[in-house]
């Protein structure tokens, strides 16, 4: 599909920006116990392969001086502080303890005493952000291309898009929220919350060390997903590569957000054939059709031919994968009578219009899914790569 | 305040429907871990005393049918279904997994392979319930009493009140939702959700064993909470007794919710002074004001007059307690680059006109936090006794 094996990539990236990442295999960063931190400095961005935590809060951003060098420190400012919280502590060096009390504290406070939590803040950079204000146009990649309009898109402008967004994933949902609360704070005057969404259960596993969760279907999801341990696959299609037209995205990715209402009420009276026949697993084991158990290689041609796990494979997408790490979220009711709850999908992947553009392309032409879910909000950001190093911080590449 | 000691109940209650209850102190319904099972049967219903889970699933239903017997009904198979939930089982016997594939599962399968996780139902019945739907308009307890209202309020009426409220506790949130979901939907037909709220993390101790939390300002909520711990007390504020004027609620109890919208933003951006004088208590330990360590007694004199700590105390509303077990929130933003964040409380007594109302009457009026809130909804329950057996169910005295 992408026309490069690891050997390509590899002659590509002699020399380039963060090669030396991409080639070296950075130790992936995740923590070992719920509570502990997950490593922040490295050639990736943490919160990608990491392995799933429980807890979300997504926020998008608009930017909201025109000034190049205020959005500049605003991302030093974060980026400090993002090492500082993602390691248990607080925002600043003034926090809710000690220092003076006529200033009010750098800290928010509601995590006090709580533990890091695997804490993981991956920052992206939306198609807007490079338009004529900072002067990036020229530096957009190319595969931060605009999605296309997929037939039954219904977004709501308000909760899509966005200049800048920020992922925090936590096992403990109060340190997500305190850590996107913080970084909207300190952004103050320069940014704007534009959206945020929490999501309380994840979805997907991306690690083969966690068993795999279930979606609001009442399926298990991602069974097949793309997982820090498929080295190859990692480096083939979720990094993105010097050679891949923008340099300042080596050993970065990118993101791809649907938020996805679920009309559960219907799906939950139609009957457990029809259930499994449009997913084209059961439900109980998560086997595929035909098959006896969840990691069972899937026979497709056992399936029928729109069943959602037949027109998502890869063999039908050019070997094209993704690593999903979604979480399911209720947002109360809708005012008829109904929860309003669903998946809010979360994607990365080397380059969406290779993967997740045509993967959705097809689901939204013709899954059977589709008459029990609606897209109504939908992001796509260039994840830079990591943060080096305390001189180092979130989009140096792009800037400098 | 109430003029009844433990002798004067037990007086009273002798011979009375559920006095056995009251005067028996039945053991108190926890899990000893976090995936155990709660048990469902007793004389009080869970989750009330029993220790606060860290997430919440909150639903308050309209009922839609004008059949007295279609609620009982509903009742009644809501009983069988909380029973199973809450020891971890599916909501009905023919799950995802086994029965015929030709009906829809009785379950909807999220929570497939999840451990009971602490899960409690707890149900109670809105004044509205009372009119002349269900001939139950004479069945009103007077502490049902409408609340009044108080100065500041903004209440939404599409998120506040409703005929039947179910609370759902739980330390897995996706535990807590699928219960919410799977009730509404047996009650398809006979009630329609009205509201539903997610809480996220618990700010109030119901146990002494557990540490005190913290809510969105940053600040340890309920440090002097009525515990379980504090049987004399729960007697005398916590359980309806046969006196109160309604038989069918003895061993039952009175909730009142507000959703507490935070303008956190503003908050987050005054002294850390003025944000512990308005509290009455430091932020980092919780000391109260003049004192040391969280738990020393309060030295009301020392406060400001109109300090929240103050103005709350027991001691100014002979001798009120509450027993609270609130949530945090955090539903997004708010369209004007603000997250839509606060608190969820939900507070447990004897008789709201003794207790919620004086104390939230004197906060209103005088409470210079209101500066940094807004009350948004507002809900109040009668929560009958608890179900003693598999013959009985939720309500039952109040409609036999």
């Amino acid at each position: 599909m992408f026309g490069l094996g690891a050997a390509g990539i590899a002659a590509a990236g002699a020399g380039a920006i963060a090669a030396h990442s991409l080639l070296q295999e950075p130790p992936v960063a995740h923590a070992s116990s719920a509570s502990d931190p997950v490593p922040f400095y490295g050639g990736h961005q943490a919160g990608i392969v990491t392995p799933a935590q429980d807890r979300l809060h997504f926020a998008a951003f608009d930017v909201t001086t025109d000034e190049k060098a205020e959005l500049v420190d605003l991302l030093q400012e974060w980026t400090a502080a993002a090492a500082r919280l993602t390691q248990g502590r607080e925002a600043g060096t003034f926090g809710a303890v000690g220092g003076s009390a006529e200033a009010a504290p750098d800290d928010t406070g509601e995590a006090l005493g709580l533990p890091a939590s695997g804490l993981t803040l991956t920052i992206g950079f939306g198609p807007s952000l490079f338009d004529d204000r900072f002067g990036l146009a020229g530096r957009r990649p190319p595969a931060l291309a605009d999605l296309p309009k997929f037939p039954g898109d219904q977004l709501v402008p308000e909760i899509s898009g966005g200049d800048i967004c920020v992922q925090a994933c936590a096992h403990d949902p109060q340190v997500a929220v305190h850590a996107i609360r913080n970084l909207a704070r300190i952004g103050f005057g320069r940014v704007s919350v534009r959206w945020s969404q929490l999501g309380f259960g994840r979805t997907s596993s991306t690690s083969r060390a966690q068993a795999t969760p279930r979606n609001l279907m009442g399926f298990k999801d991602g069974t097949n997903n793309m997982k820090l341990e498929d080295a190859a696959l990692l480096r083939e299609q979720l990094w993105a590569a010097p050679q891949d037209g923008a340099d300042w995205m080596a050993g970065g990715s990118y993101l791809v957000t649907r938020k996805i209402r679920m009309t559960i009420e219907t799906w939950d009276r139609t009957s457990l054939r029809e259930q499994e026949d449009i997913f084209g697993r059961s439900k109980g084991e998560g086997a595929p059709v035909g098959r006896k158990n969840e990691f069972d290689p899937v026979d497709l041609a056992a399936m029928r031919p729109d069943a959602h796990v037949r027109l998502a494979h890869p063999s039908a997408h050019g070997d094209a994968h993704l690593l999903r790490r979604g979480y399911n979220y209720v947002d109360g009711s809708d005012g008829l009578g109904r929860l309003d709850a669903g998946l809010f999908f979360i994607a990365y992947q080397r380059d969406p219009r290779k993967q997740f553009v045509p993967v959705q392309m097809s689901l939204a032409k013709a899954d059977p899914l589709n008459e029990y879910i609606k897209h109504i909000s939908s992001g796509l950001f260039a994840c830079p790569p990591g943060v080096e190093d305390a001189g180092d911080y979130w989009g140096r590449a792009l800037f400098a």
